[in-house]
């Protein structure tokens, strides 16, 4: 069989798919806390905010701000969320290292989440790499396929229609694309045969996996998108996060418990757990009244994994 | 890649590992509704009690009892962990379908659990075996190599005295052999890795494995070693279990998770998952006081998966 790769990264989204489906609104001190601490930890992937009116996501309101802090940290590659042109000529504005567009190939869920159908987010796309040519910007454009195996709207959703949103988007110009299972529908069968197709198609640009919890799977899904290739994979602390129009997708693949898999397989993410279970446990007290979800918390780390890694006094008790 | 099997078989050992981890003694005919409940689901492999002695482990005191209902439903594979060859004659004398004698790769484990060290244990499996062919029973004899992963107590547990440990049961006459992470310690990475030395050592006789959730592996384990050839996987219902000498094991992978994996990716379990998930629910009221596990019992079943299974009113509310 293969083997696995060196390296893999795992992206924070906690920021923003984490903090846009909860009640708390976290203050602009503590995201910038938060981003200090998982820098600290190693990340040096987090997608920070969302560019959206701020009536809507109240949460993400301050996304200009922690872009202009985060942005301090050397080697940190900064991203926001996007879902439009005029989110995107923020992005640029601030100079956000990366942007993100999601694009839902559920026909249902793209009008419910973006009053767009897929075609026109196709389109905005383009414009978006026409704009960024237009004004200069370094600002790297990557794409997520949203409700890529399947939607809790629309059910179904044919791997021909996710590969045509992937070539659609190429030819628009981003610069990666990545492929979300945004309401935890994914099993890994599906990822490798999903995945797999999606290389052919997209090549290198093929860049990011984001899987949701909600049904356990999270962690076999990222070893089966491991296993074709994926190298980099959305993450949120806690496992905080959700869809908004998706219900029972609460849960995005926790950071610290995929670091973990990814640790445990020889693969190195940059990143120190145990830096990242004190930031979680920080974040616990920051959000009350938050469920955190995740298993090596609970559990702490495997006794070998500690000496192997050096830690001290993280193991679980023998 | 490889290709996936088409069917797979998950041998419930909620009434066994489960049920003798937590405090509440289900009375016997509870357990018996259980079976006849789980069978009714299509399970057809069942590890139903344990022969030890009453004052260890008095929730499975009822064993024969138990065995003796299970055995009158017909193609069910009844089968009863036994820790010397004291046990083994009473799973002959009962007429169990199959017998587990538990082998700790750890030194350690083995003294802790089995106040044996594993030689000793080996040595005993012999005897098992020469008992059976003295008595003609039909009992199929199957060592679960535990603590294959490493062990909470002793930490590693290198892979040559597991591979030692598989070749010194197959000489000495065992049926087959699996392998167990009593503990929650292991990796898919090591899954893989392990799970491929012992299929060339073990050939076809290697023919289970049994993972526990303690670190959110067990189900990207479970694909791991099918990858490898494993088509056998232990789970319990509701994921209830651990082992009682190692802190922070609890729970193994559950059933209806593990089922609901399997069959998104088209592997043929024979389970109605929709039955199973009515049978947790009954199992909760009937240990209301013990935490169960799993996934898909919280977020309901895909609104696709349940379109292609045909099942009716088992999905989340979208």
């Amino acid at each position: 069989m293969k083997s696995f790769p060196s390296h893999a990264t795992i992206r924070e989204v906690g920021l923003r798919d984490g903090l846009q489906s909860i009640q708390t609104i976290l203050p602009t001190e503590r995201k910038c806390e938060w981003i200090r601490r998982a820098y600290a930890a190693g990340q040096r992937e987090m997608e920070v905010g969302s560019f959206v009116p701020a009536r809507l996501m109240p949460q993400l309101a301050d996304t200009a701000e922690v872009v202009a802090f985060a942005k301090t940290l050397p080697g940190l590659e900064v991203s926001v969320l996007v879902p439009n042109l005029k989110g995107a000529e923020r992005a640029f504005e601030v100079g956000a290292d990366a942007l993100l567009v999601p694009l839902s190939a559920s026909h249902a869920h793209s009008l419910a989440n973006l009053r767009r159908t897929p075609d026109e987010v196709i389109a905005e796309v383009a414009r978006i790499r026409a704009a960024r040519d237009a004004c200069g910007a370094h600002t790297r454009i990557e794409v997520g396929i949203s409700t890529a195996f399947g939607c809790t709207i629309q059910g179904d959703v044919p791997h021909s229609e996710v590969l045509r949103c992937v070539q659609a988007v190429l030819d628009a110009g981003v610069d990666q694309v990545g492929l979300a299972d945004t309401v935890g529908y994914a099993g890994p069968g599906d990822v490798r045969d999903l995945f797999e197709k999606a290389r052919r198609v997209a090549g290198e640009r093929l860049a990011c996996a984001h899987f949701h919890d909600t049904r356990g799977l999270a962690l076999a899904n990222a070893y089966a998108a491991l296993e074709t290739g994926i190298v980099r994979f959305d993450a949120s602390l806690g496992g905080i996060g959700g869809c908004p129009h998706a219900p029972g997708a609460s849960g995005n693949a926790s950071t610290e418990d995929l670091a973990f898999m990814l640790e445990e397989m020889g693969i190195d993410t940059g990143v120190d757990i145990a830096g990242l279970l004190a930031l979680r446990a920080e974040l616990a007290g920051w959000l009350p009244n938050e469920a955190l979800h995740g298993s090596v918390a609970r559990a702490g780390l495997p006794k070998t994994f500690v000496a192997r890694s050096g830690l001290v006094g993280m193991a679980e008790r023998a």
